[in-house]
């Protein structure tokens, strides 16, 4: 091509109301997966996180009519905040990208998901939502994962291996809720990364 | 020896009385965790769990003053009855006692423990006891997994090895929370139990 690119079609540009409606949304979201992970289901309503987020209530009602619309997006925001990270590490070191992967599952984001996971098994309303939410989130992680770990999914057993490492990796996350457990996870980190190096091939 | 053996000094016998103590303790033990696993931690109360029991809700009280009394002994009582059946499963078989082993987080006690788990990480009133009981039952069940592996924790690595696998059976555990996990369960579980195999000698 040698002229100009044609322009897109001009359309109504975002302008500073449309910005200031998206810095609230993000600002609720994360205040929700803040407020999740220090106050636990019980603790987290539209209300608290809307004072936690300098926002009226109306507005937060406004963008999340219900508390479980509120808290299922701001776990899977967060979650995809988090995969997007992810995919910018460098992946020729098997044991570090191991590591990293566990990272995913030691914050604050995993102790939100799990609030939110264990207050569903009990809750109708919140059950089907986070099921859902949960299935989604999930089956992305498994397929960062096997990208990072270069991963051959056609050899028998791969898919297995990577799907229990995931397993392990929020096992871990589940034992480091009460107390800092860091020292010893990364030992078995460092063993488990060797053994699935060597599983993978 | 060729008389008859002299018999215990003679005590008070235990009676009737201390036998439906006994009883009456172990129908509230095995309701709390029953009510744990099905409710969450906000549903289950001493007078749920008496009523689920058929015990008065003044026995309840008598044998467990607090609710945090009543539900840690209940996750702990149910976790020995566990650990003990363990013991006795064959251990020629590595791979049968991995799926055994896993098994042990999936079912109603782990989901009751789950639940008094996250509620401890909130709850500055029962953090400190779950805190200090994860860690016994946890020792526990290390103890128990390196002997029915016949894992030899003197070689490097091995301890990680074992422990890492714990942590992978809690995670299989969450993810069996919300659904029915069990067909993806059982072939990661067939494939780490290959890959421990080699891992351990």
């Amino acid at each position: 091509m040698t002229g100009p690119k044609p322009g897109p079609k001009p359309g109504p540009k975002p302008g500073p109301k449309q910005d200031r409606s998206r810095a609230t949304r993000q600002r609720l979201l994360e205040a929700a997966v803040a407020c999740l992970a220090e106050h636990g289901w019980a603790g987290s309503t539209v209300a608290v996180v809307a004072e936690r987020a300098g926002v009226s209530r109306g507005a937060a009602q406004h963008h999340f009519p219900t508390r479980e619309d509120l808290f299922t997006a701001a776990v899977e925001y967060v979650a995809e905040e988090r995969s997007q990270a992810l995919r910018t590490i460098p992946t020729q070191d098997r044991r570090a990208v191991v590591a990293a992967l566990v990272d995913l599952y030691t914050g604050p984001l995993f102790r939100a998901a799990l609030h939110l996971w264990v207050a569903a098994s009990n809750e109708d309303q919140l059950r089907p939502r986070v099921t859902e939410l949960e299935a989604r989130v999930g089956r992305e992680s498994h397929r960062i994962a096997v990208d990072l770990l270069a991963a051959d999914e056609s050899r028998p057993g791969v898919r297995e291996s990577v799907q229990g490492l995931l397993d392990m990796a929020r096992g871990l996350g589940l034992a480091t809720l009460l107390t800092d457990d860091r020292a010893r996870r990364e030992r078995v980190v460092a063993q488990w990364a060797r053994i699935l190096d060597e599983a993978l091939g």
